[in-house]
């Protein structure tokens, strides 16, 4: 079973690597620009007898290692 | 207008942090781990006169400094 986990840092967090790609693409003349985000994908491959044991069993990847719970939220989709 | 882009590393180019986090996994004892591989995306807000300038701007922000084409691929998402 694929899934798909997508890590993002909760609203009102700073995220200074946004801010240095947005001040950087402003340097390269995209004046257009009104703002830059961040997320990270991460994308795992499981065996589980269901879609209930594989999100659980992903649930608790996240809660032990992909994310940081306490500044980010992370949402995860089945693929097949 | 907002985007989203999605960067990974092309097929066949080694990803030492997605191998790094499979073997955390394994380590904190998820058995069923059968691979892991990442992505980062980024949103960009941007004003544009139209879909097609919006598209332009952001391949080329993704050509100028987003992504590294020899070792990445993009893809870009107009939300709205």
């Amino acid at each position: 079973m694929k899934a798909r986990i997508e890590i993002r840092l909760k609203p009102g967090v700073l995220d200074p690597e946004a801010a240095a790609i947005e001040r950087a693409l402003r340097q390269l003349g995209f004046a257009g620009l009104k703002g830059v985000a961040r997320a990270k994908v991460i994308e795992v491959e499981l065996e589980a007898r269901g879609p209930e044991e594989a999100e659980a069993e992903l649930r608790a990847m996240c809660e032990r290692l992909l994310a940081n719970p306490v500044i980010e939220t992370y949402a995860i989709a089945l693929l097949r």
